[in-house]
């Protein structure tokens, strides 16, 4: 048998690469961080079919495990197959119709781009605005509630550009009160931070694999209330995304598994396994690690005489962001730290672009003896620089 | 140090599901199909983060074997992180602008979903239609063309729900000569049927990992001409979405290298992986074993007085619709060969449901030693039924 090809095959750009072979880092930035040993393994797992009773039955141990993890008996809370930024999205798309007011309370980077996208889904998007590095008050959050009476408030939990953590005491009580639904980026508190959906009144949330659950990245975790169905069932016309549809989604990951997409059988295998090492270690247990070490690493950076951005009460324990000294080349030595030692640490995004490091501990990497190498290599390598 | 929990932690969703363990499969269905053992082993290898020097590096090596797989040299050739559908999506959301006249050329249940997509971003939708298990002349193309005049032209190349390879001989210049984008599908012939995405004159493209490439299912190929960028650039306001918009993604995958998100480095290991062993196999060597087992499939399975949908000069060599035969309870013999044999084959879908099985031969599932485990199972397996 012959193929029936009727031009020839062009080599152009037929190069040979070899086998490939990937440094070992510790990734002590904003993410990715190293996945824990068993998810790997559980992710090279030969893929099943998508409508495997096999594979349909992990479905539901993913999305209960989600649940306990996010602290909800949300019924749609699934994994979105993208990353984190999908599923943010998928917040997005789903909750606004053309012309609803969403109000952004934007502190850090990922703020701006929740306003960005509500702006593609056509909203009418306002904005409460706060320094980088500082957390909104109830009072600031109410004031803006009654300016701008929007249908959904969308705010960050845990920014990873600035490294604080927003309290979120009363702010569903308002959202309640004003009538409007809650929007929230858990990106960087699930798993890591405690977080409760449910008790905080959070209509829907959005957050990553390779942060707090040390599950490679590709997964985008999401939930969404029965408020924010009913909005979601009553909106006229489809949803301007059909990737991201949870009307859709909604057949697959509900009772009757009508094909939607082919899923990413391996990436559920391996959050599946790194949801259940949460749920053995436990998640008072998970935040409780996450804040003693964080701890740990601040006192042992203020003593070495460094300064972080974040006041104490607002510090996220899976993200700390370090001032860089002055007169340091803050870009060179993350890569020192990099080329030299296998250690990655982040650098600053936005307003604090070139003033700040990012240090992640997150999930499997938080640990004490994580903590002593990074104690120690600041010690060592920064009076080089 | 003490936990600031301020709810109890509920455990309703705590349950204890046990380590992870995975049935084996043999994928024969429409996909996923089995993917190659390296390919597993670069996916489990410890992740980097996504600006890290070795992963840009690796970023560059999977658009050129991208660039060879689809034989194109167009600059934007990247795997969006999100499967197949995702990278549909992409095709359309970064094309069409609202009022765009597309005409969709459906000839089966993909086609059915790019009319979806395509309205959902509000173009002006026409289509032309074939009977299931058919593909389009020429004649029908142009005459399409001249009556609707659309600004694209959108079909499917392997037909995943008929098995029906679309000739493709001139539609390239057709669409030149009436000036409209050919945007086009080749989910189930990348890697596995013979496609010349430049020298046909396709301007947007997009397929999966999970077929022809023998890589786990997560990521979605795609690839824009020139021709379609400057539409792209050209466009009234903002691509209406974030996750997949192309000119946010060049900033990344271009050379700029600028954060826009957490790629998920796993599945590139794998694609970079899974593209690398086929250029060591090389093109025109996979099409041709990917041809010479399917006709093996086709004769043994005609011998064996089945009868099969598609005329044999338009059959797909990765995928083959069987009739079930009379009598014969088509899911009950499906679920039979999975659950008591460990061999996935594919039911039918949209006008096909119930009259056919789907048969794929995909990747490094396409050996003689597959088609001689179908065609026995056929044989002892089938006429119990």
């Amino acid at each position: 048998m012959t193929s029936q090809t009727f031009f020839p095959v062009s080599q152009d750009h037929c190069k040979d690469f070899g086998k490939i072979s990937v440094p070992k880092r510790l990734l002590f930035g904003p993410g990715p961080s190293n996945a824990h040993p068993d998810v790997l393994k559980a992710l090279a797992l030969p893929p099943v079919g998508h409508l495997d009773p096999f594979y349909v039955g992990l479905m539901s141990e993913v999305q209960e495990l989600l649940r306990y993890a996010w602290q909800t008996d949300n019924r749609l809370t699934l994994p979105m197959s993208g990353t984190g930024s999908a599923a943010m999205e998928a917040t997005i798309a789903n909750s606004v119709e053309p012309g609803d007011k969403v109000l952004v309370a934007v502190k850090g980077y990922f703020g701006h781009r929740l306003v960005d996208m509500a702006g593609r889904y056509k909203a009418e998007v306002q904005t409460i605005d706060k320094k980088w590095g500082e957390a909104f008050t109830l009072d600031e959050i109410e004031a803006g509630l009654i300016k701008f009476r929007p249908a959904i408030l969308a705010m960050v939990h845990a920014e990873t550009s600035t490294g604080v953590c927003q309290p979120m005491k009363g702010i569903g009580d308002l959202c309640k009160k004003y009538d409007c639904l809650l929007l929230l980026d858990t990106v960087t508190s699930l798993g890591g931070v405690e977080l409760f959906i449910d008790e905080w009144g959070v209509d829907l949330a959005y957050s990553c694999s390779q942060k707090g659950l040390s599950c490679p990245p590709g997964l985008g975790p999401f939930t969404i209330s029965p408020r924010a169905e009913a909005k979601l069932n009553s909106r006229n016309g489809k949803v301007p995304n059909w990737y991201l549809d949870v009307s859709l989604l909604n057949k697959y990951w509900g009772s009757d598994r009508v094909y939607h997409h082919t899923a990413p059988v391996n990436m559920n295998f391996a959050i599946r396994e790194a949801l259940r090492l949460l749920s053995e270690e436990g998640l008072e247990n998970s935040w409780n690690r996450h804040l003693d070490n964080a701890q740990m690493l601040w006192e042992g950076l203020e003593n070495l005489g460094i300064e972080l951005v974040v006041d104490k009460p607002l510090r996220l324990p899976t993200l700390t962001t370090v001032l860089i000294p002055n007169g340091v080349d803050g870009k060179a030595f993350a890569s020192h730290l990099l080329n030299n030692h296998a250690i990655e640490i982040g650098v600053g995004l936005g307003d604090l672009a070139g003033k700040v490091w990012r240090i992640g501990l997150m999930g499997y990497n938080s640990t004490s003896k994580n903590v002593d190498k990074i104690l120690n290599i600041f010690e060592t390598e920064l009076p080089k620089f």
